[in-house]
């Protein structure tokens, strides 16, 4: 069948069944297609593709509010709402995003990019629609994963108390990046497979199914039984005991019954959880097979999924993992949390060595951190693996949990740096702000895998906190230094130089060579020192610096306001030493999405760029 | 009848249950005698003295573990582990603390201070035990205000997973701070008055007591047959759904009841939740008129309850509430949203003038943030007014939901300054640290009650989100001076001077008065600026202060770390100016618990301690 072209929610309503139904594979391959060429999240956006048409064949946004909780599963969407031409840009530096974004179009009614949000959000339009006299519709579109999150939690109970006129829909794929662990995912799975419920359905289906067609009224009749029969066989006791009018569970890949249930729930003029079961992955076999893998994905081959571009330089998580696998053999108090991120945190063969020993607590930072201080106060060390946007979720743990009761727990904190193409939701560049204040933890940095296994034999030793953070791979140029030893409060000396210095950290040493470089052929040789040790600084050195008077610059992929330039900057005002004369750091603004080397060229922060303005301000100061 | 002297858990469980009755209002003269002088938490505390002697009669500890959420519900517990004769220093300069403290006592097993972590914290407590092959009972102690809090369900949703052998009762006094809203709170009523369950337990219990004492065994069969009704009629869904089994209601304050139900619960290998009823207050009619007030007391007479000191300036909170609701009157997209802090962020006006334009959502502070969040997008204008270490809770939300989509949010941020006799947990130090770095932000501070008028009115006219600090009132040396406007950059000059400048901010303006005072003394004449604008900074001055070569210094009462300090240092060393010469902020520690002036001068920021250190400075610079 010729399937018209549909650009916008209006012209998705004016198409028959017939034509719907054949939109639906259509969807499916430009997401594909997109994602092969772009990088993306695969298998989400692909078990989206029904509920998506359905949504906006009952919906009329921009007017109908949905908010994409995550935003990663918004693909079908972005395409139904005239941004299909533009999907060759997904995720790309200029492009659009990956997430729904306001300023991308009328029909993005909530900016999202971090897990269970999307319910207080759409409670809060849902609320000021009704403060406003407003009669719209207001959707938030929840998976199960990020219904782990606390912060579902709290708008379940905000909202199911007062009433307000809301849906949420609850897209249940049985996983979120990793398989949903958590009692509430067995809760699902009974309501999913409740045998009550599926014998009663088929028995008045069946029935149904046998009725003249001329007994409208009966047929009728029976229909709203078999929902009454469901009632009394599936007991939904969270979502009621949270006020919610519980829906479903329904089929989310057949489009027309989708359609009919939203216009159902759409009825109700009070909050109403309708459960839609999804497969991730669905329609393409690659992603079925392993949506975990399909989660979000590098460019790929789309005829079987596998990766173009092999990633470079070893993996930090990856590393990580495996000394704690050795170390946990000698040590039987080693224990790993991590919040639904074992296998990309690099905890994946600690957790098939160890299944006992590794908590992955879903969606939850916050009690992922607060666990492993019960976990230390209990006489075990855990190591907690967390991307470093995530941990923002936890931060009054890592101050009032962690940290004032100098307990000894670890974090190993994961894509500290410019997130690149999921935007500025994942770049991992506040970290070192947020937690550099906290009183009593120790802030590291390694250069290369080698300094990270240093850091983390050297870190499980230790009484107190220590935070390590680590973009998601090292640098070739960086680890080629081998690395002997760590200590705290000491910065290696990587390069000599009479000039000037460079003090850079983390995946900046990468730059920082480049800067050299760049200088050495200007005739300026610069030392070069690695500042792995964030807190504590490395005194000694900042004094020998301001003594010997050769200026020196700080160079780091963080936020400037706070960071380790701020550090220093402090450090020499209350020693009454000279200061570095400039701080290379991310200026106050988020950074755009893209790839890694050009959002750091458009904010001035690769490293011939930094030679050039090192080379400026020595001519201002000669 | 005479009760014997209880030290310790020991002694108390060889009392006879008669002697037991009878220490109960003893610990309770006792609690409120310490309260009434040292101030503190007092309904919360009279509310548990039956559960805490039944936890200890009962349980083993240090052996056992208990772990109080939020933990300002411990005094009982203090007492009946040796710290009754502590009891008088409670909350004071080096006295015992306000909430438990694993280096006061081995009874306290794990530290708490904010809400809701209890159950994370005895979950790691408990896996530590399984995996270390202990025996131990491990119990979490938790408030119904603080199950509104997601971290909790996160935690619940981990333990009834993985079936980890955990107690958890419900201390269920029917309010948090104010009384708790949420569904959640509808179905703890709904188990609480389930008719069918009191009328069976009547019923049966009837039958009870009529039978003859011989049939020991129909009792207990009958005993136990009461409990099984109670699972036909109470069908609580929610803990069930999350995996726990459900116990209760029962009676609080019924000391041998609790006993035998603690006794009971403890048998099962799996997480048991044990609904317990209390009464805030109970036993001080005061307290019980009252709950809300009698929440936390400054000291007070104990005859009838009245303070022993009226507070002295004016709120912050009271004065931004009493604006608020003038300026709602004109504005109607006006909206304010708490987390279980009505009353004491001063939106009670509020809330009795606009009751549908007022969201409390309980302790939730992450949802609060994006809630708000998402009535922005929906074209109001939220207020949110949360203390300053809650805030903590929702630093993700403040990056992500308000300040990426530069959403117009204000931030009513009380109790920015160091907290006093709540301690460590509650000092509101890192604030400025924790939202500097975040872009596109406003941060201000007001000395006066006058100033934070003007910008509260500045704030609601912007397109974008602020934050304004303040501690919990006006200083009245700060307050004498006259503000007139406010304007963001512009720092006003409060005193001229030659020989030097102080810039201070928000309580430290008043410090800093003293400061100049006793520099005057030394023929020092110092210039005082207010920096009410933490970000953005008053540059031009930076500039003016840098080119006239007059020495400076920063005073904030807030970390070192991240602070105003920071941000000028920063500033000085990317535009090569000359930078201040000290810093006065916190040290990097945790500061200790106390009078706020006490708190002050340990750390060397009372205002003539940093005159004297400013003297020292400029010899040395001579």
């Amino acid at each position: 069948m010729q399937v018209p072209k549909v650009d916008s929610p209006r012209e998705l309503k004016a198409l028959t069944s017939q034509q719907t139904e054949a939109l639906i594979p259509v969807i499916r391959e430009q997401i594909i297609q997109a994602v092969s060429h772009t990088g993306g999240h695969l298998a989400s956006n692909l078990g989206m593709v029904e509920l998506t048409v359905a949504l906006h064949r009952v919906l009329d946004t921009p007017r109908d509010k949905i908010v994409f909780d995550v935003g990663h599963q918004c693909y079908a969407h972005k395409i139904l709402t005239g941004r299909g031409p533009l999907m060759g840009s997904l995720r790309q530096f200029g492009g659009i995003s990956g997430f729904p974004k306001r300023e991308e179009s009328p029909h993005d009614s909530y900016d999202t990019g971090h897990a269970s949000t999307a319910i207080s959000a759409a409670l809060g339009l849902a609320r000021a629609r009704d403060l406003q006299g407003g009669q719209e519709h207001v959707v938030a579109v929840v998976g199960d994963g990020a219904l782990t999150g606390g912060l579902c939690y709290e708008a379940l109970n905000d909202a199911g108390s007062s009433k307000t006129r809301l849906l949420v829909i609850l897209n249940d794929n049985q996983m979120s990046i990793s398989p949903v662990t958590g009692a509430l995912g067995a809760h699902l799975t009974f309501l999913r497979t409740s045998k009550g419920w599926l014998g009663a359905k088929k028995a008045v289906g069946d029935l149904l199914l046998k009725l003249p067609l001329g007994g409208k009224w009966l047929h009728r009749l029976l229909y709203r039984f078999k929902n009454h029969i469901r009632n009394i066989f599936v007991r939904d006791g969270f979502f009621q005991s949270l006020g919610f009018r519980y829906l479903g569970p329904i089929d989310g890949h057949d489009e027309p019954g989708l359609e009919r249930a939203l216009q159902r729930a759409l009825r109700y003029r009070e909050p109403v959880l309708l459960h839609v079961v999804t497969r991730k992955g669905k329609g393409y076999s690659p992603a079925e097979e392993d949506p975990s893998k399909a989660h979000g994905m590098p460019a790929f081959h789309p005829q079987d999924g596998s990766p173009k571009v092999k990633p470079v330089g070893r993996s930090f998580g990856a590393v990580a993992g495996q000394l704690l696998c050795m170390l946990a053999e000698e040590d039987p108090s080693l224990v790993a949390v991590t919040a639904a991120m074992t296998d990309s945190t690099g905890l994946g063969p600690f957790k098939q060595r160890y299944p006992n020993r590794l908590f992955d607590v879903g969606i939850a930072e916050g009690h992922a951190v607060t666990l492993a201080a019960g976990l230390a106060a209990g006489g075990l060390r855990p190591v907690v693996a967390i991307y470093d946007t995530f941990m923002q979720r936890a931060y009054d743990q890592v101050i009032v949990d962690v940290s004032l009761q100098n307990l000894p727990v670890c974090f190993l904190i994961d894509r500290a740096a410019i997130g690149g193409e999921d935007g500025p939701t994942h770049h991992g560049v506040f970290g070192t702000a947020m937690l550099r204040h906290i009183p009593g933890i120790t802030l590291l940095a390694p250069r290369s895998a080698d300094e990270l296994q240093h850091m983390l034999r050297w870190a499980l030793k230790q009484k107190g906190p220590v935070a390590i953070r680590y973009p998601r791979a090292e640098q070739v140029a960086q680890a080629m230094y081998p690395c002997q030893s760590f200590a705290p409060g000491h910065w290696e000396q990587l390069e000599q130089g009479q000039h000037m210095a460079l003090v850079a950290t983390g995946p900046m040493v990468g730059e920082a060579f480049k800067t050299r470089k760049a200088l050495e052929r200007q005739g300026v040789q610069a030392a070069l020192y690695n500042a792995g040790s964030i807190k504590p600084l490395d005194t000694a050195l900042l004094h020998r610096l301001s003594d010997n008077g050769i200026p020196y610059v700080v160079m780091e992929e963080q936020a400037l306001q706070g960071g380790l330039g701020s550090a220093i900057a402090e450090y020499c005002v209350q020693h009454g030493l000279r200061g570095p004369v400039h701080l290379f750091a991310l200026p106050d603004r988020f950074a755009p999405q893209g790839a890694h080397d050009a959002v750091l060229k458009s904010l001035g922060l690769e490293g011939e760029q930094m030679a050039e303005q090192i080379a400026r301000l020595m001519e201002q100061s000669a």
